[in-house]
């Protein structure tokens, strides 16, 4: 499995239209393309940044959908608007807070 | 609840180093913080970047931690590694899949 992790810088007046367009090419196209698991867009809160977090079976997959003519016109769009860096990643460790059990009183 | 989406430009020798330090400033401090909910470190593929993707129950208590002298010293030395972008997000939407219970044979 691998995860992408792509930030678009923005101007603020165009954030919310840049949220809109990358969840219609992602309603519309991504989520059904083969190997698809998972994704979640984010907005930054000063305004400046759009952040798609996804995870994806394989870079294959991934490569598959951005060659995809489908979406294609939906990204360009989105390329007006905003810059883009993109990364692929593999996860390397996830982490929780400490277990609180001991500090819970016991069941009665 | 807050995401914190931080991404490290690392020459690529260094990206194990960079792992490391940040796993160990996550584990001694970080996740015993108020307020860390969780968080996961990436790898790229191409060697050249380093992702921590946290969630925190508020702003305040992602500025508390940042501001502790325990991990600061851990900070401190990742950025001699690595560029540094940070971005605090909310989350705006999650995709999945679509349903594919239509295409599977009905349950004998």
């Amino acid at each position: 499995m691998i995860t992408m992790i792509n930030v678009f810088t923005v101007d603020p007046p165009n954030q919310q239209r840049l949220l809109d367009l990358l969840a219609r090419a992602t309603d519309e196209f991504v989520r059904q393309a083969p190997g698809f698991v998972s994704s979640t867009l984010h907005r930054s809160i000063d305004g400046s940044k759009v952040a798609m977090y996804a995870q994806w079976r394989s870079i294959e997959d991934y490569e598959a959908m951005r060659a995809d003519p489908g979406p294609l016109l939906l990204f360009k769009e989105a390329l007006t608007l905003a810059r883009f860096d993109s990364g692929m990643y593999e996860v390397v460790r996830s982490f929780s807070p400490p277990e609180e059990s001991a500090e819970r009183p016991p069941l009665s």
